[in-house]
């Protein structure tokens, strides 16, 4: 195995590109490095960030952008200085592919990483040396060694995909803050992140997992997931009221400023807390202070995980058999499955599939 | 010693009550409970929120009413059901006086009677049996025991007075979350309550405190009651970059909604919090999630503290002899003091003595 000069993938080259202008053309991947290593993509899943980013939602992107941090693939190449991967096994890279990782750093030096002042997104990032990051929707990746994981034997490719970054960037909260036996817990939005919220809550055993979201329509889905109870905000007008002082700990998911915040803190018990974990492209409703302070609650926020924090999942989620709901799509179709995705039909998460990469891939 | 059936106490009956418009009147207590103690009150501080409830900043306050509670005196009757205090004793009450103090109930059998949803305020208050509860600008006052507190030998009366209330809102959030060495801690707002935040930040051995206030005007006060840095925001125009990511734990005790938090949140490290104990009249300022998301970092609040936590507070204050900037003022010029409370004139905390009930006076 090896990896081609030039990499080919999808590229969006303006803000329309959610719109099916996605274009499949080659690329030049970063330079190589002692650090790096190249995988062969196998399967990557397709994130909310994904969108954000293809129409610069978030702010300029640095079109053209291939996008795609949800990677699962197996490693054709490897860095002189690298150790800890051989060709031939299989990967993971989530959102994140470079830190300064230097000894001297606060986060990098403390499995911080991803909160390091010099962290590279795994697309629209730039790596010290000037180059470009680029994502997964793609044949190849290469990325530095230090930002890819092995995969458990007991995952699939498929499943293990969308656990970098929609299944990290709940479940390190989750752990962070205490989720557990005895614990009460509350997702909101039940998307492709909020999906996951529901599995590792209930797998990490918390007294009670809820699933919070709009309206009705996910009910069922939610339930069979493993949450005790649903709440459709838009359809129960004293939804609120009733479940008042019910939940330790709210993970939100949803992306839309436009959120019922106030509503929220409500449901937190005292001491409960608030995080956010979805990125709206907007700020956050504004809130009383006296909804923090009279029940000494908190609002946060929390991204992705490190590299560590990563592994851990993986091992957590082979043990508790975590399996996602997901939805496989050829690598061809792309354009639509992005549409698709911006349409909000994925249930719970696609996943694009690089059929001939993938011995497996049944589609 | 004993207590006379009704009260005298400084009476605010309408909004303009900090204008100078108290009345020293007579009032009737709570009717007395098994489980009361009657406290002849040598001492009281002035606390913002005795401002803001006398001019209904908070909603509508219920008139007459009789604030005040950062009180300290002595007991002179004890109920029946009381084994905790005796006739004589120095005691202290802060700003709650009741809860439902049942066994089912989950904060207070938790040592969070602070949290009750039945929570009674020292003023402006209702007790189970309809009592309305009367603060300390008084000459007695009278509370279930349980929300009294002895006062250690080694604290004067007027030293202890504006710890019950200013004195815990500060101390309770600073070990509730980890202030301690390693730690920097920055404190938003330094009058009676922020003077309390630099006072036992320091105490509690963080390796770093910084005051931070609009103007200049304090930096040589705050400086001298330890704190290691002083940020003016108001002048100095660079103070968001020049900070940023220097703080894990700030503490907000500004009851301005008019707050830059935007700001406040760039000073904080990963994981860094944000706690707001002072109570703006209106909502906080919105806020990206970006801010909270990309360093992991939290808004939360707190209010006062348990008596349990009180205690410590106290202990601890002994023990480090943590001494608060005070200014004594009479009783009897109770209008002219909460004037100038309003006014910004505490240096750092009004305490208002009873001069006939206390040994110890030196006006």
């Amino acid at each position: 195995m090896t990896s081609p000069e030039k990499f080919t993938g999808w590229i969006g080259h303006d803000k329309e590109s959610t719109k099916g202008n996605l274009k499949w053309e080659e690329f030049t991947p970063k330079t190589f490095a002692d650090t790096d290593i190249d995988i062969k993509i196998s399967h990557c899943g397709i994130c909310g960030s994904d969108c954000h980013t293809l129409r610069s939602g978030w702010g300029p992107t640095h079109y053209p952008i291939c996008v795609g941090h949800e990677i699962i693939g197996h490693v054709v190449r490897v860095g002189k200085s690298v150790t800890r991967f051989q060709v031939g096994e299989r990967v993971g890279v989530g959102a994140q592919a470079g830190s300064c990782l230097r000894d001297d750093c606060e986060e990098c030096s403390n499995g911080r990483e991803n909160h390091c002042l010099k962290m590279v997104g795994t697309y629209n990032g730039k790596y010290a040396d000037g180059s470009r990051s680029s994502g997964g929707y793609a044949n190849y990746t290469r990325v530095p060694a230090h930002f890819a994981v092995k995969v458990p034997q007991a995952i699939s490719s498929a499943d293990a995909a969308p656990m970098m970054c929609g299944g990290i960037t709940v479940y390190a909260p989750l752990k962070k803050n205490g989720a557990g036996p005895g614990k009460r817990i509350g997702i909101v939005g039940v998307g492709g992140l909020g999906h996951f919220g529901v599995l590792f809550a209930k797998a990490l055993g918390c007294d009670k997992v809820v699933g919070i979201s709009r309206s009705q329509s996910k009910e069922k889905d939610v339930l069979a997931m493993g949450a005790d109870t649903y709440i459709a905000t838009s359809e129960d007008k004293d939804w609120k009221k009733k479940h008042a002082n019910s939940l330790d700990l709210i993970i939100s998911t949803v992306s839309s400023p436009d959120m019922p915040l106030d509503g929220y803190l409500r449901l937190l018990r005292t001491n409960g807390q608030f995080i956010q974990v979805g990125a709206p492209e907007d700020k956050m409703p504004a809130i009383p202070a006296f909804a923090l302070i009279a029940k000494g609650c908190k609002i946060g926020g929390s991204m992705i995980g490190a590299p560590h924090e990563i592994e851990e999942m993986l091992r957590f989620a082979a043990e508790k058999k975590v399996k996602p709901v997901i939805q496989q799509r050829r690598m061809e179709d792309a354009n639509q499955a992005v549409v698709d995705m911006e349409a909000g039909k994925a249930r719970y998460r696609y996943v694009l599939v690089n059929a001939d990469h993938n011995d497996h891939a049944r589609l």
